[in-house]
């Protein structure tokens, strides 16, 4: 193919790819030779072959034996980055450095915290594509509240990462940058809608991730890259300045959240973020404080958790069966008390409603930007725009009213909900985050078990509880075969199943409060990781 | 006409009205003749001779004087209401006097308090006709969030009152329970859509009545009234269980609030619906409580206070003017602090784009309720739902856009507006509530200065602050000729005032706090209210 023949949105995919690939080059090689590249997709989404690289010792074995350098390990995962600001953040750490030095103290509680972000947080002179080639060099007037609210207490963005065509599915790939896959097989996903910052974290290439969730997306790649993220309800933490597809389509709200490696992270990006006031600033924030109480009070006093093992449409596969009855059994014995979630058909009713919104007008966001651009459709994307007529505004506000009475029996159920044996409401849900662990590209499915907490606008958190193991889910694989699936969705998940290919997998679960009850699931996930750490998980 | 002529949905009128006489007749005369009507207006509409009673002192020289009986005079008032709930509310009242005798405790902070509702409210077994033909002879299967938390604190519910059809006007008509006229004059509207509580409370018919407000429903009727009224932000008080025309249009939210007599019932009944945690029954409901320490602050500091005298469209008529100058004058004089709103052209932005929301569905909520029940339109009405085609959802959701867009301004612009002395902050925004005092019916046109904070969705107290006067107003009234109005609603604004016909009427001010700040801008409110009383306003 000449330049000539080229397509448009194929060429600003080359430039901006280039940009990208320019920026590492410089800063990691002073002699100017291009990293060598260890990315995973080519432009036309093939799929290269892997280097396993799970942890930290990982890592450094393979810089020690010689089968990688550390620049070259870099470059691998930094090719998962979409805008890259390594300039202004090596200025921005020399300030923060001075200021340290000059007045010996430091600027703010995330002083020197490397942050990266999806790319849909606007970032003062950088694009936010949302993986779109006709948002490319359209770089943002000014920043983001979070952006503005973390330089202000000290972080440093380094970079924006990959999120996948239309940001509406639980995978990562768009043709302007490609397909990011899991750190530790290529030919699985590592989830999504955020995948870019689940692939960067789980390489220790940044210390908080940020991203966004409208049905997931901050909680399965968190699930699937053995991560800790926290989906707040929306109005907590401020969406101002960030872009979505579907922007303006209100009533399932995405929102934005943090992910990171370890819960005490988590829980301190949160709470400062919310110290700094974002509602000074974003006009759709709750002007809540940090509620230190709840927090304090949620983590060091006995809890009632109902459990849901299974949500009555897609059943989990035998390890995260398993991994969920460890957690449950294990606080059980550390005082905890349970009890049975029973939402009957309500979770698919909710479910039912809510993907009417995604759709409401007929794709017509999404094929606006895609035809402005050019490119051509991720198969998910072209089949969800294709799903029916848009409705009219009438009827969207007989489906709001369908919402509001849906919200109205979780809440009733919630409070329904209560211990057998002391008669106390529920404080927290436990449930799986899906029901498998990583799976090949282009494989899921169901996202039902987190996307009827964006219905609700409940707040969740995902913490890891384990892996996929031959050695403990060998004897329930060889009696899946036993199984008789409920219907279409719960046998193509059945049949996904492969314990060698998932083997050592991350596992997590999944810990949800009431509605803008962020410290009480952030209080719980803390006492519930004690439990789970201190055991050796 | 004969019975056999008479239309469907005037049998349904004549029968709901007759249950409502027949209720009111068989409390007020043990010997069952029906009580001497003074309903203002007949079925067709036509307005009869008033009688003027404006304060309790008034209604006690009638009695005395042999114009009027007790219960003539409470005849006369019930008329204005649509659901009456007298056995009900008796019943309930015997209860709770047999509860203190027993305990000798009160059942909760509104025991024994008489309270009242817009017909919007659903009330267990008893109609939300909204004045809707269509909606009458269909109970609620239950109360809704607001009324059974009344209940459990003791208040007594005991009628339901009159607003306008489709409750989008400012004004109180509609063709099931006709008219509801001024206190002080029956040629004159008593505001809306809260109009009959308005009334009702002028006319010491309820202690506390509830409203909803999307555009200045609870503030405009309490200006006209002399009364005070709180539009608190969404999510703050419990909507749970109210209809509403344009139900499921969330992105203006018609929120509900209560109207009082004097500043201190209206905070203690707020902050005990929030002491009664509405956010537990209610799945839109913000779970925060009731801030002390931010009400007591607000209180007792000096305030820095921004001032709007016109909003740029159409100018307060000289009573309005005056009375703003008069508040602002005295609050300068106690120690606040005054600056200047400076808007700009954004007031007007923020309405033109929230207009579009109302008729968004191109009428076809309103034209859907309308038609089923047959009744004709009322004027207003049938211009609203003329107004346009649907617009698609697409289109919805780009002005959705456009409305944070234009929140941001406004929270900018709030945030940028300091005292020039101090460099603080504004605390509140003192302006008018309308251009112009009570006016004649269907003379309403211009209600920018109360929606405007209904799209920024900040909370507002209307407080009485003065009234139209003879003496006062004459020589500016004189000198109206010389204004060169900006536009045709300005012109028609100006053209509306009459001196003679409006002396008397009450004015009021707004003071409007950031969102969700109920706590704030009832401090203020009870500052300023102190401030005005010790004056003798």
């Amino acid at each position: 193919m000449t330049a000539a023949d080229t397509p448009q949105w194929l060429q600003t995919v080359e430039k901006k790819r280039k940009l990208r690939d320019d920026a590492i080059s410089n800063l990691l090689n002073s002699h100017k030779t291009p990293a060598k590249s260890l990315s995973l997709t080519g432009l036309n989404g093939e799929v290269r072959s892997p280097i396993a690289i799970d942890s930290v010792e990982g890592i450094q074995q393979a810089i020690v034996s010689g089968e990688v350098t550390a620049k070259e390990l870099c470059a691998a995962y930094i090719n998962r980055l979409t805008e890259i600001l390594f300039t202004d953040a090596i200025k921005q750490a020399a300030e923060l450095d001075d200021f340290f030095s000059k007045n010996k103290r430091l600027v703010g509680p995330l002083h020197g915290v490397p942050v990266t972000l999806k790319d849909q947080f606007d970032i003062k002179g950088y694009d936010s594509t949302l993986g779109y080639v006709r948002r490319a060099f359209k770089p943002a007037a000014q920043d983001c509240v979070l952006v503005s609210l973390l330089r202000q207490m000290g972080a440093i963005v380094v970079a924006k990462s990959n999120l996948p065509q239309s940001i509406m599915w639980c995978e990562t790939d768009n043709p302007l940058w490609g397909l990011t896959v899991h750190p530790r097989n290529a030919d699985f996903t590592p989830g999504g809608s955020t995948g870019g910052e689940g692939t960067l974290l789980s390489l220790r290439g940044t210390v908080v991730g940020w991203g966004t969730d409208i049905g997931g997306s901050i909680r399965i790649p968190s699930h699937m890259n053995g991560l800790y993220g926290l989906k707040p309800s929306s109005t907590r933490l401020p969406y101002q300045g960030v872009s979505v597809s579907t922007d303006g389509q209100e009533h399932v709200p995405s929102v934005i959240g943090p992910m990171t490696r370890n819960i005490d992270s988590l829980i301190a990006v949160t709470k400062s973020v919310i110290d700094a006031g974002p509602w000074e600033q974003d006009p759709k924030c709750c002007p809540m404080p940090w509620r230190a109480e709840l927090y304090e009070e949620t983590r060091s006093r006995p809890l009632v958790v109902a459990v849901m093992r299974d949500d009555g449409v897609v059943k989990p596969h035998p390890p995260i069966t398993r991994v969920l009855e460890e957690v449950a059994s294990k606080l059980e014995q550390a005082g905890h008390k349970l009890v049975e979630w029973t939402p009957g058909t309500l979770h698919q009713e909710c479910i039912d409603i809510m993907d009417q919104y995604y759709t409401a007008d007929g794709g017509e966001d999404i094929r606006r930007d895609i035809a402005a651009g050019g490119e051509p459709y991720i198969p998910h994307v072209e089949a969800l725009v294709n799903k029916g007529a848009p409705i009219s505004v009438y009827e969207y506000w007989q489906l709001n009213k369908q919402k509001l009475a849906a919200q109205k029996r979780f809440l009733d159920l919630w409070n329904s909900t209560v211990s057998a044996k002391t008669g106390k409401q529920i404080d927290i849900l436990l449930t799986p985050v899906m029901p498998h662990s990583a799976v090949p590209h282009r494989k899921c499915r169901w996202v039902g078990y987190t996307k009827v907490f964006n219905f609700v606008d409940y707040p969740a958190v995902v913490i890891p509880a384990g892996s996929v193991s031959k050695e403990l889910d060998g004897d329930a694989a060889k009696n899946m075969g036993s199984y008789m699936p409920k219907n279409a969705l719960d046998e193509w998940n059945w049949n996904l199943f492969d314990l060698d290919a998932m083997d050592g997998m991350p596992i997590g679960v999944q810990i949800v409060a009431r509605r803008l009850m962020e410290e009480k699931v952030l209080g719980a996930a803390k006492a519930i990781d004690v439990i789970l750490r201190s055991s050796n998980v």
